[in-house]
């Protein structure tokens, strides 16, 4: 582990464990389960480990849980519970951590466009920390140098040997310390993965409003689970809208009750203009292109902060499940 | 384990560990918890395996638990989660599995009538596979030659010598290769694992319509957990009618839209000219014969697919409360 | 372990392992993951093990968890789950027990004003077995001889050597033979280990009423997680109206209808004529004496007992989240 030298204060992660080594120690279990997790190793010697989680093979529900996990470094507790929507009894993840910076920020959340030639995927996990180049990681003041990475690819396609070598560049790592877990988002432990990001993508909008995130002790969430869609645009739409229309997180915080009066309102994804619509048309009008839409959108429906100093406890926004409806069409007999 | 051999194409279960093998390894550690799970060995040392888990022992939730799970050989977990009934806040048993075929229809399908001079129970449990005579092991083409069997026995009374031998004789295994865990309808442990059956029952019910089971990825399910019965006759009536009225099914299913359109709306209990009032009625005018009612009738009252190749997503039936009110003739104080 | 000799009828813990052993047992683990639970030892060579769950570092819901497994000498399991409050999706603590005697009463049960010059604490916790002072042990008939013992302490300071010095002088132990585990009222893992006590709080007013607490087989219960509170005060009233006015217990007793149908009706909160209005209202009419007042108002807001000898199933009592809403002082945006 390393960080910036000149304007490091030390007191932020000084004494975590490599979030990569957590993320590779778990993956060594994977290995033993293959076959209950319906996942195979990719047929490349010199690739490092590369696992399709939903490529080429069905994957699971408990592949899902073992990818959401393992995007977290392990620092995110992820489990299915029963909830409801629209009078349904409906599944829903649920996901619980103590650690909501290292786990949601610092690992979990997609942050690097992963491209090489023809091949494009959405990266996550703790691998982002040994690239170290998202303006994240300069803010929160965390890097590390690592012998080995660990990455989760949101993608429809295995990635080539060309990919691995470029990961294992960027990461600075020798291409056989690059561990990646595919799944496309049309795929079971694919949509499991990016339905289990509501706590994720509230503290993604509490960065980005410029929240002191350091505050956030602890959190929990939950959201429907979609159903897997046909095709990935449709998967991308139905995943996101679990999130932003039917997605609840609560945040244990320390401190200034202002700050969150003032930015709290802005949080859930119902605070967005754009808010009110499935995604996949709001995708379809920003060009397809994930990164262009307003970031701010990225969260999810209702946001319930508890200020464990002051005692306050504030509730923002609201969840939607007509839009739910629409978004997974879904036929009620 | 073994399979018929003429026409066998290889494909479905060939790499499978043995599900008896699985489950007899979770009884391993059932033996190191009797006091825990207030369960208690049956004393003949000649009659293999025999636990009591509620003829004469109280039993309790977790032995309903494991009861449950090695029912299944292991392939589903099972917790007890917090719903609704009528306005007040009630224990269900929720379920999830990756593995629906051989967890429910291989294992935990009750599809044996073990009957031997006075004893009657319904046997469910892995030992069915080595058994192999109910037409389904045929169609699904599973069968398991096996040294040791497990099974569950929901039975008043704790199973004579005759009994065991009559299993081993049935599974072709030695007398001292049979484990069977023993409990009443009513009893904890026995009412827990008969309401952990809302998947199990779902399954066996697109089995019974021609539905193509192999095609079902995971699934999950919740149904409340009845109170426990002071007869066996109301307590089937209660375990059934929390699965009937109060058991709601989600599972992924790969292809073919058309075969769920067209069985899908058959699949809930909601579906049978019968539903609609408590099952002890419906058993008492079949004669009190299980087997003689209506096969179809036994299924959850809500079922979800989600088609994970086509991404549609489909609801059939409705759950009835009020039955659960009647059935469970609570008082609300 | 030890029991009074001279009437004791040796039949209801006899075979029980001790259970500030296992306790103990317990805290050896919590000691292999202090950061991860942000959990820190007190620097005192002298005075056994105090751990500091949230005096003066900020503990996490995980230190929550183990903190009240500890407390009821991990006889029943806690989890956090998904609910709702006024109309929010609101986090809940869910606890389940097949011991609810052991668990609660002997360990639980924060029947200890610990109390050393200026020093106070609400003690809980395996060590006031060994202690032994309290009516409800010899109702019980249980003491045990020990030598180490595990307390959980409420309490807004870490203790001085002069309190762990009389823990072990009131419970006949080295005072190396302590182990507590100390977080105020008004902390993550304080406020948790409260709410988690929806069980106990039942099996307590149960006991109280004369009830044959011996004839709880199994329990499980939830409450709404609380807002952590900025002072300590606030934090007894908001978890204590968590239970109160948000807690729900489902009880499988034997034996007795009758018993259950006088005394069922006086078993929650709501059966209490001071229910109805914050308890931090209630607890400062009683001057601020947590033991002055009635006890009989200890009781989660709605209670429900299944009868497992006669199928007889009633409920009692109901929730109130209006007054929860004014506890919390909930802003909802």
């Amino acid at each position: 582990m390393n960080h910036d030298e000149d304007d490091w204060d030390g007191d932020l992660f000084e004494d975590e464990p490599s979030l990569n080594h957590q993320a590779w120690d778990l993956i060594q279990q994977v290995l033993y389960n293959l076959d209950e997790l319906r996942v195979e190793p990719a047929l490349s010697s010199e690739s490092g480990i590369v696992l399709d989680f939903g490529v080429n093979v069905p994957g699971s529900l408990s592949a899902g849980l073992t990818l959401a996990e393992i995007s977290c470094s392990g620092l995110s507790d992820f489990s299915m519970i029963s909830g409801e929507l629209a009078g349904i009894r409906w599944p829903h993840i649920f996901v619980q951590t103590d650690d909501p910076v290292e786990s949601c920020l610092l690992s979990q959340y997609a942050g690097w466009q992963l491209q090489a030639d023809d091949y494009f995927a959405m990266a996550s996990g703790p691998m982002r920390t040994a690239r170290g180049s998202e303006p994240l990681f300069e803010t929160l003041r965390y890097q590390e140098v690592s012998d080995c990475v660990v990455g989760v690819l949101e993608a429809a396609e295995l990635p080539t040997d060309e990919v691995i070598q470029k990961i294992a560049e960027e990461c600075n790592v020798p291409v056989d310390g690059v561990a990646v877990l595919v799944a496309p988002t049309s795929s079971i432990a694919g949509n499991f993965q990016v339905v289990g990001r509501s706590v994720e993508t509230a503290m993604h909008k509490l960065f980005e409003l410029g929240f002191d995130v350091s505050r956030v002790e602890s959190a929990c969430g939950s959201a429907p689970i979609s159903p897997v869609a046909a095709d990935d645009l449709t998967g991308i739409g139905r995943t996101n809208d679990a999130i932003l229309y039917g997605g609840s997180v609560t945040l244990w915080v320390h401190g200034d009750d202002e700050m969150i009066c003032e930015l709290g309102p802005k949080v859930p994804a119902s605070a967005s203009e754009m808010y009110g619509r499935p995604f996949v048309e709001i995708f379809e009008a920003a060009g397809r292109d994930f990164y262009q839409i307003d970031p701010h959108l990225f969260s999810p429906g209702e946001v319930v902060f508890h200020n464990v100093e002051t005692g306050s406890v504030f509730q923002f926004g609201h969840l939607n499940s007509d839009v739910l409806i629409q978004s997974f069409h879904l036929n009620i007999g």
